[in-house]
Parts: structure tokens; sequence; C-alpha cells
């Protein structure tokens, strides 16, 4: 019989970032509830959205960065820690609420989107006015509350304050540039930019800054990591943050839609300009004028299944696809090889990688 | 000929504040510019929007309530708490782009909003896509942006860490206050909920709470005063805030459109249920049975002036006008005494007597 010191038990990260959400919305109960009238009703619709929610990457990367610069997941700022990590999942609300007006979507995740929820409840009520004015109107409140919260979550989440100020222009600069990011989105969409710079620009800011490198970032910072880690992780973040974006833009047209959860070739309907969409742009204008103008005609249009097929097939023949999967295999390679000479702690290193190929080489 | 120190100079707190808002935007240029592509643009709207806008009553609430505590205008942390106090300007803003969304407003402070700016941008433009659908979805972004930078503002302020550490809760509970304030208000509207016990909620949380009691709060907590003076403002707040909401909802019925800026009977047109509005179906349905009728007829309908006009004459009829007068007298005594024995210091007594008159006798 082992008399050494019991092993520690693994909950899985998830679990835990939604048990430091969970205390977090005990904790605003009272001030909620002294508002009242129907406004603890609202808040429990977010909360539910919250904690239903996907795969924790932010966090996940966040809290990887800080126990590879040496954080200590069994020591005593742990908790603290976690809870700033855990607030990355606040922000990541507010902007899928407010993502969702903006792109009107019906579904999230398998239920109705916050705007369609409300919306729902004013018709089921037969309340005054019109249905989708209210449930909009509802979403972008409960959106900005996710948004305030995730800073009062870290305030309150009990880091030194060392730590907290090395925190600030982190956490700061992350949402200037996903906010930006979703600006050029919808702005390349209006304008119908073709370049691929323009295509990758939103990529660097709504989704590899805000979902890898930051994180990874905040994560450093944290540890209180030195020049160098935070260097090689905002590098190694940057490219495995690019290559989890060129993955989704395949996924958006190739992927399953019983395992990706979402109908194929909707980025092409709702006119996106990705990445892979402007590389078969630019090859197919430079020799093969009819894949270009079937690309043109098609996007931003209500594509049937055989015309997604067709666009398919284009993707393919101009060799888009190819392009696309080398830039995924190139930038996983240049972040494997930065993320060896960083410096990194070895446990750190190993969830990195693993983190990095659940989100370079997933199928949802 | 004086051999005294030179008077300070006396720069009016508006344009402090503005000076304070300018210089943080300037702050924010590099990452602003490093997102680029558009976003630059974007955000100087924003500004223009901040610079140009309004009273500064939360500030300058904020800032007296720093002086009546101790706080010295000339000392060392002057400038930062002026940042702090600043920064509600931002939260402010971030609350207005998204109402004027919610209210579907098309000017504000005689420059069209937003949202509506967007669209137009989308429609001279010539633009893909839905013009008002890309001026809403820039208007959600930017309304973001200037609540998170709120949040930056504060924290980039220079506050002492002990001093920051007070300013949190207070910060906290502001917003989670005013957006309950703001469900509360459009949940009151699809409703159609006719009590005064409503109206009366809607008031203390959207308005009183945030545009004077937790200025005030925040402005005591900066300076570190004492449990009995922030209590004494608190309920000052309160007071002034509840009577300066009452003034608002006889202005919207009442006030001259040339000295508000905004056509008389807006808020009758829009459905909003005031206190003055639920004090008058109260009276009315005790005694006057056409009187009521007439009330529940004409709120959220697009009433002419001659409509309007009638419901002041029932308004005032029913005995409404005067007892809002009346409460507005109540309060604002009330405040003044609670003052008196507050032990705030002579020079911030006068200040925010000064301005609790300005806010609760104002024509506009």
């Amino acid at each position: 019989m082992s008399t050494g010191p019991a092993p520690v038990p693994t909950v899985p990260l998830p679990e835990l970032v939604e048990g430091a959400l969970r205390e977090f919305f005990d904790s605003k109960a009272p001030i909620v509830e002294t508002v009242g009238g129907g406004y603890p009703e609202a808040v429990a619709a977010l909360e539910s959205f919250v904690l239903r929610g996907g795969k924790r990457i932010r966090p996940s990367f966040a809290w990887s960065g800080w126990i590879g610069a040496g954080g200590d997941p069994t020591g005593p700022h742990a908790d603290a820690v976690l809870r700033a990590c855990s607030a990355l999942e606040l922000v990541q609300a507010g902007a899928l609420v407010h993502d969702d007006i903006i792109d009107a979507s019906t579904t999230r995740r398998g239920f109705p989107t916050v705007h369609v929820d409300f919306a729902g409840l004013h018709r089921d009520n037969g309340w005054r006015g019109a249905p989708a004015e209210f449930g909009q109107a509802v979403a972008i409140l409960l959106g900005d509350l996710a948004l305030v919260w995730a800073d009062d979550m870290v305030r309150e989440a009990g880091l030194d304050s060392a730590a907290a100020m090395r925190l600030g222009p982190v956490w700061s600069a992350m949402r200037t540039e996903v906010l930006g990011g979703q600006y050029l989105d919808i702005a390349g969409e209006v304008t119908a930019d073709e370049s691929v710079e323009a295509a990758a620009r939103v990529n660097r800011f709504k989704t590899a800054a805000y979902t890898i490198e930051r994180p990874l970032h905040l994560g450093a910072v944290l540890a209180g990591a030195d020049e160098r880690l935070i260097d090689a992780y905002r590098r190694f973040g940057t490219d495995i943050g690019l290559a989890f974006q060129l993955r989704d833009d395949l996924l958006g047209v190739f992927g399953d839609p019983d395992v990706t959860g979402k109908p194929s070739g909707d980025d092409l309907r709702a006119g996106k300009r990705t990445v892979l969409y402007a590389l078969a742009l630019e090859a197919a204008d430079a020799d093969n004028p009819v894949a270009a103008a079937t690309l043109r005609k098609a996007i931003g249009t209500d594509l049937n299944d055989d015309q997604v097929e067709q666009i398919r097939d284009v993707l393919v023949e101009v060799g888009a696809v190819d392009k696309v999967e080398q830039q995924i295999t190139g930038l996983t390679e240049r972040a494997f090889s930065t993320l060896e000479s960083s410096g990194t702690t070895d446990e750190g290193a190993a969830l990195l990688r693993e983190a990095a190929l659940a989100a370079t080489r997933r199928a949802a």
C-alpha cells in the first residue's frame, strides 16, 4: 500500500473553467436581484449561454501558456490565474452574442441565438411591439454585460497587484484587436475586397491574435515570463492562430455538416472573403477566367448544395486547397520549431503542442 | 501689488475632461493603426462622437465628490483622478451608441447617430448589402469599443493601487446597474407595465445610480472617504438622480424643442412608461375614466402636435405635473439636508449644490 502523497485529481480544464464561471455568476446574483424586475431571468439566459459553450480554447491556451512559463497548477496562485483565464470566455460570449446579431444567425451551439431566443419570448407572451426588435435589444445589452463582466472577473480574480499590472496592457490590446478584426471582417464583406492581404489581416486580428497569441501572452505575463519566452509565444501563437483559421476556412466549405454543426458553404453564402477564396481567385485570375467568373458569381449568394459542390471543385482545381493545406503545414512546423527553442517547460510544451494540433487538424 | 501665490488658472471641468479623453484616444492610435484597414477611420468617428458630447455630468459629479471628500485639485493625484472620472464619458458613449440602435434614433447631439452615419457611408460608396445592416454592425462594434476602452482608461489612469482597489467594486456595480436599468426600460415598454413602481425602478438604476449616485461614490472612494460620507453621498445622489429624471420626464412632454433639441412628446410616442405618465394614469384611474382612456390610447402611437397638446392638458388636469414638481422639490430638499450633515468640505458642498440645481432646474 502506497504511503506517498495522494495523487492530485486531474479535472479537465474545461470543467475547471466552467466551475470558475459558475462561481462568478453566483457572485453577481445579489446585485442582479437588487435591480430585479426580469433582469435576473435575462442574466440567467446569459449564464446558460456561457456555460453550455464550446471548447474553452482561449482559457486553455492561456492556462497552458502560464504552465509553460513556470506557473504551478498546484501552487497558491493557481485559483486566481484560472479565474483570469476563464474571463476570456466572457469576452468571447459578448463577441458571439453581438456577432450573431450582426450576421443574423439563428442558431449557435445547437440552440437559438440570444436575439432569436428573446424574440421568441416576446412572441410567446404577446408583448407590444416587434419581437425581433426586442430580441435584438436584449442581445445588445446582454453582450455588453458579458464584456463588462469579463473585466470584473479579471479585476476580482485575486491576482497580486504586480500580476494585474502586467496583465493590463495585454488584456487591453487583445480587446482592441478583436474589435478591429471584426470591423475589418464586415468592411471586407461590403467592400468586396478580393485581396489575399485583406483576408489575412482579418485572420491576424479577428482570430490569431485574439484566440491564441494574446491568450498565450496573458498566460506568460501572469507567470512573470521574460521577453524571450513572450516573444516566442507570440510568434508561435500567431502561426498556430493563422493555421487554425485556415482550417476553419476549409471546414466552412468542405466540412461535414454532421460534425461541424453548421451547413457547408455558409461562408460563401455570407460573402466572407476567406484566404481560401482569395487565393483561389488570385490563381484563377492568372490563367482560368471561367473559374474566376464562377467564384465571383457565387460569393454572397444563396447557393444550393449542387452549387456549393461546384465551388468545391473549382477551389480544388485552381490549387487553392493545396495551397491552404501547405500553409497550414508550414505555419505549424514553424510554430513547433519556435516552441522548441522558446525555453518553455516540458509540461508546457507538451500541452501547447497538443492544443496546437487539436486546433489545426480538427474536423469540427 | 500682491506677492501671494499666482491664482490657479481655472479651466472649466468639461474642457479638462475633453483634454483627458483626447489624450486617451491619442494613446490608442498606435494599436488602431496596426490593425489598419479602415479601423482608424471608424475609431475617429467614435472619437468625434465622444468629444462633441454633452454636459459631462457624470465626470462632474465624480470630480465634485472627490473634492468634497478632501481631494486636492492642485495635488499630485489630481491628474489620475481626472482621467478616471473622464472614463465615465466612455461608458456613456457606449451606452448611447447602443441605445440609439435600440431606440432606432436618427439624431443625437444634433448629428446623425453612429448607425445612421455608417449606413450613409455605405450608401455613398455603393457597397454591397444593406446600408442599415452595415450601419448597425459598425455601431455595435464601436459601442463595444467605447465600453472596453472605458475600462482601459480607468486601468491606465495612473491611480495608486489602493485607490484602484477601492474603485473596482463601485465601477463594477455601476455598470451592472445601468445595463439592468436599460433592460427594465425596454422590458417595461413591451410589457406595458403601468405601475409607478416599475417606472421608479427604471429611474433608480438607469438614471439615478448611474448618473449621480455611483459617480459620487466613485469620487468618494478615490479620495478614501469614510463610510459616513459615502453613505451621505449615496443618499444625496439617489435623491438628486431621481429628481433629475423627473425633470427629464417633464421636459420630454413640456420642454421647448428649440431648447431641448428634441421633439416634444417623443417619450410618449416611444411608449416610455415614465413616472409622470404612471402617476397620471394612477390618478385618472381613481376618478377620471375619460382621462385614463385618453392616456392609454395615446402611449406608443405616432402622436401629432395637437394630440401631444391634449395629453399635456390631461397630465396637468389629473394633477400629475404638480405631483412630479412636488417630488422634485421634496427630493432636492432632502438631498440638501443630507449634504448639510454629510461632513463634506465647503468647496465640495458648494459644487454639489450647484450641480444638483443645474440637474433638477434645467430647461434642456
